[in-house]
């Protein structure tokens, strides 16, 4: 099961001026334990939803069915069209569980339009052994349309008779533009769940169905979104981890000035999940000139040669979270060959070595009052990745209700998107 | 040419309380232009010596005489293992100038000791037809001697004999462990520049030989950068980009408490150019707790749908400055398939969408108060890469001298190394 070790950002450790007493810190998660119940006790609303997403056992025979048919085609690609919360899940996903050189069928998401780079993608697969994924809930979002409209055009040139075949459509269960395009056309699709955001619905069809398609054990995604679930529901105060994430980034942010979130994992597996909470942070809590910690991706050990000299002696305003996994899919040992001067490095396995690194680079944090926290988590599967998702969900539906905003909406972009309409218009 | 275009920092378009005067930043720049004399002035010392690397054409007749030879070699991966500045050039180079999808040889970077990525990458390739360049100056780099190390072994039991031709090394000229190991086993290296820092050092063998042995056009690389170093020389003010870059980025963090600097290229493949940056600035300025912006990646469009609403509505607390491509390597008409609610977008090419979509953003962030400025690229070539990191290093440079700290050590991350070896010995 994650764990959430959170001795570095302790007073006893770090000092009051940047940590917090563990005395004061038990009794904010006290006093913030009732949110917990008001998350639950609002799952059947807009927006909060996203709890029973992990519960639907009918999407997830329905989905598995869709996947194992689709695996008689033997597609050589899987091409997501999306971006924001239509691709990020998926992005996460396939970078923790799928072989990241040597994936059949190939997992591809397309979140741009930078034309080069569709280009080099279009060029490298043959779109007659590919599968193309749409999703966009309205069908007006510009990327997937602009994605879909050329690719469309492309499989009509090379199969007119069944391009549909090559097509699923992930959208609204009842309006919008690629609903009314599936029914015209005949084009299979899934419900994006109509009480669930974007960024929320990495459980839903959004994230199961590509994962599903690209062989990811889909159950085991909401397994281990379940099982959490229960613990949130039942851990209170410092041992409910939600709650404690909560409730630390929100006193790190208020009361210690630390405006910055870097997650950084030491494994690139798990580098992406950090692309996917970077969106959930940012749009759920980013509404206002006093609410919304920055969050910023960082990777152990590459960063350490980057970014650490900022973190250590820099400007004391990040609380930084780390990924420490517990036991690595693969591992080496580093054979007896390297001279005196590097020697401890000798004999030790590779994974052993990463793991020294992160408490190195942990305790050297801690040592210069910058207050850090580590979850642990004990290996890289779907039930560990299921937790994942759904722990920071409920942990940023908490500090919605913390910093007092709306964590569902995100007005803040519509502007810039009607600027670019007037300019295409 | 790259171009600065500074509107959206001005007084005028976003407001006295977050943006300069026009007339201010015209004094500043001139106040400050001293400062690039002074730079320039130091090019002979350790440091500042990053400014001759791009005149250094016996280097790069070195370096293309090798690639020639190893091209005969037909390696189908080029593996460079090194991490930090031995490795965030070479990603960027790669990213930027090489097909994303088919390259020949492929370019692998390996910055990290993960063990289940590194088994995943060693089992997607064949190491008989595989040359590893090894990057570390002093050879004592844990990253890079532990990745060698395991590599070694595989080379040795595959190749006995003439392991040796499946290897590079790029160290310190004279002394050190890989220079020892070199001598000794007979393996071909170039030097890592003694008076120039990691970060500094992607226009020199670290990041012209991967670039070269993939195929790069890597005298355009140094055209690039001696001619906008040329720039840099002769023009004054506001019209230095290097100074007009340095004096806001200054500016904005020490008096408008723009605390992060973002960088969002409208182009995928300008992403990982950010990475470099990151290093380039995090270490270099990073150095107390009154200096050093945090820098941070995002790209466009894609981060409109994860980012832009904490940037728009959120803690007036960055600087943002965008990459606009003036043009792409390919481009697709959108074909006039789209609905009339989104009819806006038929008959438009991708690029000129992906450019509405920049101007869109941009014009949003303004009217929000938020600075931000733009750097033009013409296109994606050498030459533009080669003047995008010289631009930076000069920048990064002048801002060691406003800021006052050694914008060339790193201090701070020697703690965390210590205890890492202690937890190993």
């Amino acid at each position: 099961m994650l764990n959430v070790d959170s001795n570095n950002v302790l007073a006893g450790k770090i000092g009051s001026g940047n940590g917090i007493k563990d005395t004061e810190l038990s009794v904010l998660c006290d006093k913030y334990q009732p949110l917990v119940g008001k998350v639950f006790a609002a799952k059947k609303q807009a927006g909060y939803n996203f709890l029973e997403l992990p519960g639907d056992m009918t999407l997830l025979r329905k989905i598995k069915k869709f996947a194992d048919e689709q695996a008689k085609q033997k597609w050589e690609n899987i091409v997501v069209l999306g971006i924001g919360g239509s691709a990020l899940g998926a992005i996460a996903i396939r970078d923790a569980l799928l072989k990241p050189f040597q994936q059949t069928p190939r997992l591809h998401i397309v979140d741009n339009i930078d034309p080069a780079y569709l280009s080099a993608l279009l060029s490298s697969i043959q779109i007659s052994k590919s599968l193309f994924v749409v999703i966009s809930k309205s069908g007006t979002t510009t990327e997937p349309m602009v994605q879909y409209a050329v690719i469309k055009e492309m499989l009509m040139k090379k199969h007119p008779k069944n391009y549909q075949k090559h097509l699923v459509f992930i959208t609204d269960p009842k309006s919008g533009l690629l609903r009314k395009m599936a029914e015209k056309e005949g084009i299979v699709t899934f419900d994006v769940p109509q009480k669930v955001g974007g960024r929320f619905s990495v459980l839903s069809s959004v994230g199961l169905l590509p994962a599903a398609l690209a062989g990811v054990d889909i159950s085991g995604l909401l397994r281990g979104a379940r099982d959490i679930t229960e613990s949130i529901k039942k851990l209170k105060g410092v041992n409910n981890p939600a709650l404690l994430l909560a409730t630390l980034q929100y006193f790190m942010d208020q009361k210690r000035s630390k405006s910055m979130t870097v997650l950084m994992p030491y494994s690139n597996h798990l580098f992406r999940l950090g692309d996917w909470y970077r969106q959930l942070l940012a749009e759920s809590i980013g509404k206002n000139p006093t609410t919304g910690p920055t969050p910023i991706n960082a990777l152990g050990t590459t960063d350490q040669h980057s970014q650490l000299q900022l973190y250590v002696e820099g400007p004391n305003n990040k609380l930084i979270i780390f990924f420490r996994v517990l036991k690595h899919a693969k591992d080496f040992m580093v054979p007896n060959v390297l001279p005196k001067e590097i020697g401890q490095l000798n004999n030790k396995s590779m994974s052993r070595i990463l793991d020294a690194s992160y408490l190195g680079t942990a305790e050297s944090l801690a040592k210069a009052s910058r207050p850090n926290l580590t979850i642990e988590v004990p290996k890289i599967d779907a039930k560990n990745m299921g937790a994942l998702f759904m722990l920071f969900e409920f942990q940023v539906a908490l500090l919605g209700l913390l910093y007092k905003v709306d964590a569902f909406n995100q007005p803040g972009v519509e502007h810039s998107k009607t600027i670019t309409k007037q300019l295409l218009s």
